[in-house]
């Protein structure tokens, strides 16, 4: 050990790098990265430099603890877009106890819809102790997730081939909704959708629905939702909607949307569904336990929280076997009141 | 630093402990121990020999990593009893918000009304990363916080003077509940209460009604819900105590359960206000927006979650600084159309 390294204060100042203990200890980057992950063999000498280093820095975050240790943090994080949603909150449970099982805890990460919290998320958990990532926000940051140094899953979003995907077949369950409003007689169609971009699965549930439309003559209005919208601001374009367009048949892409669209058209003194049939989407426990009225499209949530876990474990635990990169599970329709 | 210890290979078994650590360095464990946390003035010798040690035996556990490095954690966990209901959901989430405001994460426990469970998430937190711990579920189990190493802050269930609660007033809620169902002209009045049971706060708003009602010379019957029950147990309960009370009032001590309430008075063809009046309890954004037909007691989720973060930082952050043990909120109450 290099005395007089040893001897000097030692500090508590945070922000020391990798580099600041490369620099210390004389050495490459590439060699404290090699020798904190044990990869490669160096000198003794070479190693107890570096080491008397981070103890002279207290270089010591959890990756390198991590690393040392040769331990799992038994940490993973989930990226939701908000927990308030019954179907990120039911996703967020399954999720938990499937990792509770195998003695893995979940850091809940919620983005709020709002990119830079995701990001900053993301570099939060990656600095830290997770062992890998579920992501189930819809942003459309795709760069920060190809970057990360970390196993990803995600549902529904798609960023490439190295991370699998989880989701449900969001087309065939907007093709059944269309189907099940034409079914009872609806001719003037109308959506309200989640943010039209790639990356949000609110677009194949509004692209099956407009097929399946098409294929019966029909053309639907389609109202986007914006995502950062206040309720007040989300029942103010309901009901103008509603009013503008006269609709006889209407999907929402979420069932939180429905059950707006519905209170929208009790004051309005429309009857559902003589006047108006109404079809939700995502059919959480919550939803089908308190108005199993409403005539919605049912993700398998159990099994999406399942496949998550699974693929995410397999990621982590035998990061060489190949993975089927695409889960996609069937959904079904359960019928209320809401349609004919 | 010993070369030969350091030349010895580095094995990556798990469970060596801080007294491997001692032995080796040929020290007591107390000083090791405060070596380790920085207690006291050892000989860099001392300190060089324990450092050694620990890098030879790879002993790194999170808690060293944290004493090494002077940083917390920056991890809180939080346990609920589940995330799927409403009032849960929001709860979680504006505590996240709370906390990522000032760096911190959460990890997420859910008890699920498991004792079991809830006592191998506070165990596992334990000897895990958390900074302190936010328990917000209703389980009877004490002794497990009491022996806790880690500051804890409380929802609602009272551990003792060192552990600070944070409640609205239950006793006030089951009041209001009591007094607007009368005023609305309810005689024959039902509850449809969670566990009777100190630790829950459901007992203080039964006991509140309970009181209202005696005061107005009326008795109310209480249906206990247990809290292991199915859906369809409870939505069972719910139907047999309506058919044999005969009620004109009902409160329920939750908002999920009003909603099954509501439900069950559908399907029995029992108008709402007119034959019976319902109000429910918790008043979570999603039902006052999803259902502002609910007459509800609100609780004010937000300032519940703001002040269980503040008494928890401080505890953490000023450990000896006097705290008010107790944080009592009032409830309001929100008239839908469920009452008269």
């Amino acid at each position: 050990m290099n005395r007089k390294e040893s001897t000097e204060p030692r500090v508590d100042k945070l922000g020391y790098t990798l580099k600041d203990v490369a620099e210390r200890a004389g050495v490459s980057l590439t060699t404290v990265s090699r020798v904190i992950n044990k990869r490669g063999y160096f000198s003794e000498q070479t190693e107890s430099r570096i080491y008397a280093a981070m103890q002279a820095l207290n270089y010591q975050p959890n990756s390198v603890a991590r690393s040392l240790s040769g331990k799992k943090t038994k940490l993973i994080g989930v990226i939701l877009t908000n927990t308030q949603n019954p179907f990120n909150a039911e996703l967020l449970e399954k999720i938990e106890a499937e990792l509770f099982e195998r003695s893995y805890k979940v850091i809940i990460a919620n983005s709020l819809d709002n990119p830079e919290k995701e990001r900053a998320y993301i570099s939060m958990l990656q600095s830290n102790q997770v062992d890998g990532l579920i992501t189930a926000s819809h942003n459309m940051i795709i760069d920060a997730y190809h970057d990360l140094n970390l196993p990803v899953v995600s549902l529904d979003r798609y960023f490439g081939p190295h991370i699998p995907t989880v989701s449900s077949d969001n087309f065939s369950g907007g093709q059944l909704a269309a189907q099940n409003l034409i079914a009872g007689g609806a001719k003037r169609l109308l959506v309200f959708s989640g943010e039209i971009h790639d990356t949000n699965p609110t677009v194949d549930r509004t692209n099956g629905f407009m097929a399946a439309s098409q294929k019966n003559g029909l053309t639907p209005i389609v109202q986007v939702m914006p995502s950062d919208a206040t309720v007040n601001f989300r029942k103010m374009l309901i009901h103008q909607a509603i009013t503008e367009q006269q609709p006889d048949g209407i999907m929402a892409t979420d069932d939180t949307t429905a059950l707006l669209v519905l209170e929208a058209l009790r004051t309005m003194n429309l009857p559902v569904p003589q006047d108006v049939q109404v079809v939700g989407y995502d059919g959480s426990a919550f939803i089908l336990q308190s108005f199993p009225e409403l005539s919605t499209v049912v993700q398998p949530i159990a099994d999406l929280a399942k496949t998550l876990v699974e693929a995410l474990l397999t990621k982590i635990d035998q990061p060489e076997r190949l993975q089927e990169r695409q889960y996609m599970f069937p959904v079904t329709f359960h019928r209320g009141t809401t349609t004919k």
